[in-house]
């Protein structure tokens, strides 16, 4: 292991083996395995806090249930996204303390270490019904993140009045990550009501011309609000975590 | 020509050369050519009734001065679209009378029997002001039609109180033509504001992903107000020629 | 709620505990919130008079039953669209004067104020036998919407004798919808022929290089007849709407 | 050279040095080399009997100039297309003989045994004055080939009767050429009225939501009428290449 | 009907009762509806002389046996395409004198009057086994339509001798039929190895940046071969179609 | 004015004129003007802070010094970007005091009142020196709304150990701006090393199957690092916005 | 058979009834069919030497059985690739000597005359779990084909040190075949790493903007590591052939 | 300077100022910046070999030619690549012993240390004359980097005995770049007929369905020659950059 290398290069300088010179030269012969990949991924968790996330698409229920049991065994916690009926199912039975969204499709038990609470919400906005299990799979990451969670929900713009008399609470959230499909135009409208950062999430609710949600992701791109950010169709969970990236800046108050 | 074919073969009934069911048998056995063109295309202006277009792109000035004063010379008015600054020069300097819209690149002239005005505005809403060159060809396509024309501009979802606060104006519309780029947003806001005919014109304005304005396009096409028409990118010709078909039949009471 | 705050504002005015001008500014500092939700739900009711449609793509039968429940039992009338056998076999069930439409994939029911019988009808013209779900689905929503329906079907234009035959059916109609898939041609000959509103509707009919239908939407938006609009794939009903904003400002013969 | 290398072979089996099994094993060592290219070549020309092409697009004027010279001086003839107007003065000046098209933008020199003229026209349908340039490519190619041409031009379906009162000269055509820009819907008209073979060319004519010519290949390519084939996107020269491969077959009676 | 209005016009101008410039006016006053209907339909059928062609795609087993039932009766023969298992084993059962190739899922049977059989082949040339069931649609769709049938399978370019070393039938063939996805090169080298008329087939074989055989069609579009035509995306039938429509102006003689 | 009529409306109520119900019902009949533009505005720019950008783009330099001065003379300071030569001419000639920068291609004049300046810098990392445009306009965004600004240019993951021995500058980062064209992969290994909010902006640097950007958007969109979000191509000035919305948080430590 | 044809000719030839010329003649007269079919794929053979490959999808159980069967009874071995559950099961009953990979999806059997095994091994490295069928069926292959494979796993660019750690196995690789879906960001990084020949497979694996894989491929193509090249997306195969091309070039250090 | 960090820390170890534990958690805490990035970049060119190389596009003639200063006097040497006329012109003039390939836009220098000249050649392959500056570059990037080469040109596939008839050629080629627009067929048919490495580079040549090259990049990609690797379109730099790759490998022998 290269840990072990470099401690036997260090061991060697500190007993006169070899001069300070030559050791530095030895680090340098082999500078891509000069980093401890225990300690950095140690340090990365330190830094970036997130729990562990399982992607259960594409996963038997099994499989599923054996990652989230090895977690659980390590009391670190775990959020399961994109868990079908029978996924869903099979981890509420094996771990009953589990919190099961139904229409976000996800998962969540917390760790022992759960993060800290943070003030303020973040706001998840959502233009149609249809595009509820997006939000709610953000909604529920946040949660996992340690991030406080409103919702305002069914306020496409074609009752702009809908979103309009709701306005108070736009002006109240942290975050805002607005949720839509179709013509993806809520993000425009949101984005020139608030001051705070606005995380589009484009979804692939639609038909025809939606291009399975492409139309509603390239619309956001050019969202006539500036400084309005977008992620991947469906992307519920990119969006918290982008969300998270900027409440912990919030909550600590200084660099990340 | 057809018509001399027909013609001579009804002579020859009317003279008992052959009999009915032969001259019956002639007219199936062509009957391809059994239109009368010219009186087809008379027809077709009448039912139309739209003056004569000349998109003068890819036309050098000459060529575009020819077919005006072909035109002019029968007194049938033109409307000249896609006009460069040497069309436009070019068209004033021949007919004193045209009228010039430098923003929408039109020129058009009078004809001795204009359409006769109608009433009650269609309505053009423009999202920004790089959309004005297509919102003002559609205001002098309309014009030139007989249709009296409104503005609203600078209204963009992004600061969706000024488009609010000029709630009245969009009531009092008869057809609403909405012209925006980038996000294409702004006629699912409008459509769900008013329930007269909306017709939305996406623009090429935007870089990047706007790719041309087809991001504008697919926006509109999944438009969440319903009910919402669309014609081509900066079809603002297209747009007109629309709504004026709706506002005939409305002036018009019955079937068009 | 808003209103209760709007009316204490106003009795606070009444009774002289603040003035206007305190009043007036109480208003605009909460200007997004000053707006009556209830009261403008029932004006956009009022104005677009479209009873509520329940897109069944992606609910359970049961679910489009209770939300058709709730409605009828509100005596407001129902149009179901997209529903599946089941769906359609549930709702038949449980209303029993419902009005199915197989093709069309539509269950309605007429509420107890249903819309007044408009005159002159919505013609529909299909290009091909395979088109007839979609043309079906917008005849059902113009029927519940309140117009009168007619159909021109299996007139594609590789056989233009059939169309042609048909021509005082085309001249007749107050809005012309034309259902087209594979190459989107039919609206381009419909829109030469008619000075009427002309909606293209292309389907996904096809295959290869129709692209899902994407093959017939570029070629409507590019028809060579000037003034035709269109909407999204296989938006049958879409296309009735907009149809349904044409023919009411004719029925009312003023601004909508 | 192979050629030489094969000769020098059979010369050593006539004369004994080798046995023709060895010889064998000679030839099927080298196998990809056993072809005598010139002679192919020639067979080729044999077999094809085009005339030579020279593309001029991405050519200076002098380069052209000199390939064309080349050709002339072996008593070739040529056909230059994609010819801007330097290269077509450049040409004509230095071959007084040569037959320019403007609007094609093409230039030909009959060669000393020009191909045999055939009977009865290949037809060039044209839907816009927008595309002659590539119609009058078409014609141009189809006269070097040694075909009689028609040109039916300006007859698009938005105006239908102008084609179907030329029916008599859609049914006479041996092979028809359609080139139709925009919504690439004349074709699909064409196909249904005539039995001969159909050539279909979409153009590059339109805007926006033309894609550069996409929108009328993909209408063609799912056209309505059966049995219509396509080819690329303003390639009136390929279009002709078609048609000569059918026409010659015609002339000849019997297999190409 | 419109036979019996111009009928009885005849008969007016026969008997004196309208003169003939009277009739001429009648006659074009109705321009559109001027043409019968069942002649031209009648006069179609000799020119094109197809045999009725059923879709079986999106169509149960009993809808197909009932229009081939339809037809049968009438004696006119049918081909089905796109047959899926249930659907070929339904009409074998009921009309035990089809014709039914598993590989290409066509079921035919022959009419009272099949087409006269045409000399000299079209030859069906297949890259790979995968493009069978296109091959053989094409295949079963020319024979249908009388044109006599050659194959030439799996001599796709990466085996280029397997190709060469049938020269002799590519130089036979009256018409080339080539059917090839993935890379879409087969064309190409076919194109340039024979005079004849080259139909090309993309098919949707292959995976990945194939597209769905978009890959091949455009690959095909851009043929360095001149006078390559292309139909559309697994279009077997239509293939044929084109290739018959070569084949009886070849059998023929003279204008189809 | 609305206002006056609010006013008004509230003058009657103080006045007894009016009840307040009916007063109530007054403001509900007329929803959508209710709203004092003016006083939103006014909120608005408190809320929002952004000075006013123009987008240089599209107009002439003329136009551009009209804005700018207009703008000058309120003492509001103005941000201009896509500023061509002649226009960064022309506005440094007019206003001496304005800082240009010649890559970002941006010219700026501080206000009288400029935005407070906010510790810890936004981090503007470049891919390769083609993105440093882009990455300039982002800069001179930052720089204009009160942002400290650090750079890191030239650090593309093609060469990991630019990135890599800059650890500690991205590790101090309170916002994290990435820009990268060709594959667009930056973002996802600079997203792996930081905790701060990383904005990815995909530039139009590259060619063939870059598409103008698209490849890196398309990368970027589908990062293998949770949380990165994505503007639109070539948008610097976009993702400084976004920053801004970030970092104005972090200053106020409470809701935005 | 041409072979016999040949040899006859070059009999007449030793034997004196015809000249060499003549022969030569004889040969180039029918250049196409020169060509011993059976030689050339022998030839090809012992050239190419890769095994027999069979694509099971779109395959039964039954056809590859038997086709597998065919090659095994000759002592050929086979590698069949895209094995669903069915087709390996089938295959390890009836050759209980095979190697079957679950992940890969693959079933292997050595041949009578396996391949020398080349040493120095290629390495795939993987960027995260999803991509391992990819990956997988690229080892197998490569190991049916006589290579070492060495295996890095999961080392994704958004965890750039797990790869960094890795450097010494990375600069061992005589070829480095890399996998990654999603941003397709992994060739770029190693491509920079190391000086030997890269292969980058593009893997479907992502959701909504990843188009299929679509992104990645764009991003590899664009990659900002010279010389790194790409196949298909998912194509594992082609990737091991394509680096079996350069491996036995090494093994036999002369022309290959 | 981290070097200087390491280089302490070493001595504080070798002088018992700090344990070797220390040490480790020294060098672990600063994981990221624990590299010494000039004694990578020196490992870097020993191990890449690459010359430097100046891609001119973007750059003005001055830019460029300071670079190249700049490279030279260090004794380097440079390629320029995407060289328009004027830069040629300013390299030839100020450097005059450079090498400049007008057809291919690049000018290259030797540096005092080139490579060493490598045995057996790079074969560049070209389908037609149009497709010249693309292999050109890819010559003149491939000579630069030390590699012997050769050329094949104007061998497409629709005359596929040229190509034949140099089989030797093909069969004696180390690495095999094939450059191809349009239909992109050649690399499959070389492909199937060598064994060594073949990489495709698709060019922009054709027009309309090419796409700008797409169309050869996609039927590139899904080549049925197995093995056959891809670059970017019009990337000559690239594919002989993957040359060089394998080339290198071959003249060391052993891992590169």
């Amino acid at each position: 292991l290269i840990r072990d290398h470099v401690s036997a290069l260090l061991r060697d300088v500190a007993e006169g083996r070899i001069s300070p010179d030559e050791a530095l030269l030895g680090l340098t012969l082999a500078p891509l395995e000069a980093i401890d990949v225990a300690t950095i991924d140690h340090h990365r968790a330190l830094r970036q806090g997130f729990p562990e996330v399982i992607l259960a698409q594409g996963k038997t229920a099994a499989q599923v249930v054996d990652v989230a049991a090895h977690l659980a065994r390590r009391g670190d916690g775990f959020l399961v996204t994109r868990a079908g009926d029978e996924v869903r199912a099979a981890l509420s039975e094996r771990f009953p303390a589990v919190i099961v969204n139904d229409v976000g499709r996800t998962v969540r038990l917390e760790g022992n270490q759960p993060p800290a609470r943070r003030a303020g919400p973040v706001l998840i906005v959502t233009a149609g019904t249809s595009d509820l299990p997006v939000a709610e799979e953000a909604a529920e990451t946040a949660a996992a993140l340690g991030d406080e969670v409103a919702r305002l929900t069914d306020v496409g713009v074609a009752g702009i009045h809908r979103l309009l008399s709701r306005g108070g609470m736009l002006l109240q959230a942290r975050v805002v990550i607005v949720v839509a499909g179709m013509d993806g135009a809520l993000p425009s409208v949101v984005g020139g009501l608030v001051a705070a950062p606005v995380i589009a999430v484009p979804t692939s609710v639609g038909y025809g011309a939606s291009l399975g949600g492409l139309a509603a992701l390239l619309a956001m791109l050019n969202s006539c609000a500036a400084g309005v950010t977008v992620v991947n169709i469906d992307n519920g969970f990119g969006a918290a975590m982008a969300a998270a990236r900027i409440t912990r800046a919030l909550a600590s108050g200084g660099p990340p």
